[in-house]
């Protein structure tokens, strides 16, 4: 069978099951990932061996350490996996809930509630823990998943993904809510990136280059995620230790992910001041800072930025800094240069927090606070699927409410429109 | 100038504009709508006078008649749309609503306000009344506009948008909201399609073939509008009068709108005494039947339906027919052929009702009333901007909540992520 032809029969059986579990009770659904929970801790052996396999292929690929870790499973990230559908089947069911509801003049009762979106491409890399926390909060929204896993971790997300898919089934959930691309070959994804009509949305989760692809490629509505080129801007009117204690934090907590900071901004009536101390504190932390002139003038140590770095996301521990004359200039140049993910000022000026806030454009935007934060769990989601950088349907941390979407329902005594 | 180049011109100008736009206060953008309406009625001989010209072409070139009266503008329609903008000025502003707020245990305060989208572009085809209609509803809801009407109506688009766009500037919003494409090359359309990052969705506005070629075209995010094949179920339980009454408004009081019927589903215990009702009713209005072999037994004056015609948007008088065996039958044939749009069921019976509602997939379901109430105005929104057929972002009638995105506000005393 080609390659378009599996993807086609995939996404059809999801598709057939997505309109029944769409009418599946919470009950079941909650049930079904216990159960699933449970299946990974109990079949752990299963999952270690065809990770062990995966493991030993991508060392004698050459793969680096960074790699690697993300790819390793032990038992503890099995339970952190299990522990993870646990809380998703404890969180409330985002389905059936009204959100607008009207009598119209003509007696026409129109209501607006939430259902599931249906039938959830998620396009992943190296991580296989995806396979699990994707499948279950897809799952409790109602949906069916279509899920495309990265070729280095293929045998530990076959071995993850119908350990799943049983437990699913056993627990009453519609056969096929579950579907696992088997085949590594990358026309699979462009064979997704087509099926309008059974994929209602495709969520690519990786690199930059991965999100491009499915972006620049896609028929079927893409919700892109997780690019964040993070700016802090440190106002005139800062309090200077917080200042430090956000940037470093923004910086240097994890910065490999997206709401790490990657160009801090500062107010040029405070940089002289400023930028030594900044400099000091980000020192300690074995970063390496990129400037531009004139906070090059004021730290010499610094290294030279050139234009590209205003818009790198570098994800490791290398901070761009840029003197900045006024509000109006931080804002414009994160205006520029962003990726809509997070900004913080930094200021005790209620105007200058205001206009930040109303003015950049982004979908978290922080007054004295570290951009770290943007994220579904610090939000009150309970969960996360991804972070959208877009701004249709989904902005910023996504819970079970952006795996949603609606449908009117009306209700009437046989009325007709003039 | 090359188009691709004319078009990211228009919209880096559209960009610039909308950053602008965004923190303008209602009363601005109102008064903005209502001297773009005054300035339609005041210089409607320009409009007219351009028009003329398009209309001429028209008919030299052998347009059929339906298509130049879409095309027609005349000094009744030109109130008409100028009363339109002043309709959206008095409607309640979208922007900066909460949506969402918590405090976290951290003390951060997270607050979700709508935000304007930021630049829209609308591609659609003969009816210039769009430009008005279109641009007034972005406006309203704070984003710029980059519009690209048909080549037909280019000389009345150019004018109408002109002078929207100077009414637009004199009551004080930004230069550049209203973008106008005036080359009629099909390239600007493809050009448009891939403005990734300057425009933030593109809603297309016309025909099935439009729509298919920006869906499977584009790489900016699109908002799939209009496509309805949509279905009046007439249960076993079903008071025949009302069922009568339904079926004919939804067939017959405006054939050509996508939220008009193309199939009458009928339950298999009523058919033999309905079905003949049926045609007789449809009979008087000049209508076309064409049903399946059941329904031809009841009723031999009607065609022969074929595959083709169950997923037909005929948007005519003609309508299909097919007898079904039960409620399970119906809302099967309903989920594979259906597109997403509106669809009916008359009955008296609770249980099937509901369950109508609740497995039928489609933005509207109702229940003993006409699909034709599908529409913005009918739904209580005020305005109409078009109807989504997918599920991301918008389903349904979207006015204009659906023309916003959201923001997360974010409000620390120095908050550092552990």
């Amino acid at each position: 069978m080609d390659i378009q032809e599996l993807m086609r029969q995939k996404a059809q059986a999801a598709k057939a099951a997505s309109r029944q579990l769409a009418v599946v009770s919470t009950g079941v659904k909650d049930k079904a990932l216990r159960l699933m929970a449970d299946a990974l801790e109990k079949r752990s052996e299963l999952i270690l061996k065809a990770n062990a396999l995966d493991l030993e292929d991508a060392r004698q690929a050459g793969l680096k350490h960074s790699y690697l870790d993300r790819l390793m499973l032990d038992e503890n990230r099995i339970h952190k996996m299990a522990e993870g559908l646990r809380q998703t089947a404890m969180l409330p069911d985002p389905v059936a809930r009204d959100d607008y509801a009207t009598v119209r003049p003509n007696g026409l009762e129109i209501r607006r509630v939430r259902v599931p979106i249906g039938v959830i491409g998620i396009i992943y890399e190296a991580r296989p823990n995806v396979t699990a926390d994707a499948a279950g909060l897809c799952l409790k929204a109602g949906n069916a998943v279509l899920l495309r896993g990265g070729k280095e971790a293929l045998r530990s997300n076959m071995a993850i993904s119908s350990l799943l898919a049983d437990a699913a089934t056993k627990a009453g959930l519609p056969q096929g809510v579950i579907q696992f691309v088997e085949t590594p070959d990358r026309a699979a994804v462009d064979a997704m990136l087509h099926l309008t009509g059974l994929l209602d949305v495709v969520i690519p989760r990786g690199g930059a280059g991965l999100i491009r692809h499915v972006v620049e490629n896609s028929s079927v509505p893409v919700i892109q995620t997780g690019t964040g080129v993070c700016h802090t801007f440190v106002d005139a009117s800062a309090d200077f230790d917080m200042a430090i204690r956000i940037a470093v934090n923004a910086k240097t907590s994890h910065p490999s992910v997206c709401n790490a900071m990657e160009t801090l901004l500062v107010h040029e009536a405070i940089a002289p001041e400023f930028l030594p101390k900044l400099s000091w504190a980000m020192g300690e932390k074995h970063l390496e800072m990129r400037a531009d002139a004139r906070a090059r003038e004021i730290c010499p140590e610094m290294h030279e930025a050139t234009e590209e770095d205003w818009s790198t996301e570098y994800g490791d521990l290398i901070l761009s800094i840029k003197v900045v004359p006024d509000l109006d200039a931080a804002i414009a140049h994160i205006n520029k240069y962003n990726t809509g993910h997070s900004e913080t000022i930094v200021t005790n000026d209620l105007r200058n927090a205001h206009r930040f806030q109303r003015e950049v454009d982004a979908a978290a935007v922080y007054v004295n606070a570290s951009t770290r934060f943007t994220d579904g769990f610090e939000f009150g989601f309970g969960a996360e699927i991804g972070i959208s950088t877009q701004k249709l349907h989904a902005r910023g941390p996504m819970g079970l409410e952006a795996l949603t979407s609606m449908k009117y329902l009306i209700y009437g005594e046989g009325q007709i429109r003039e």
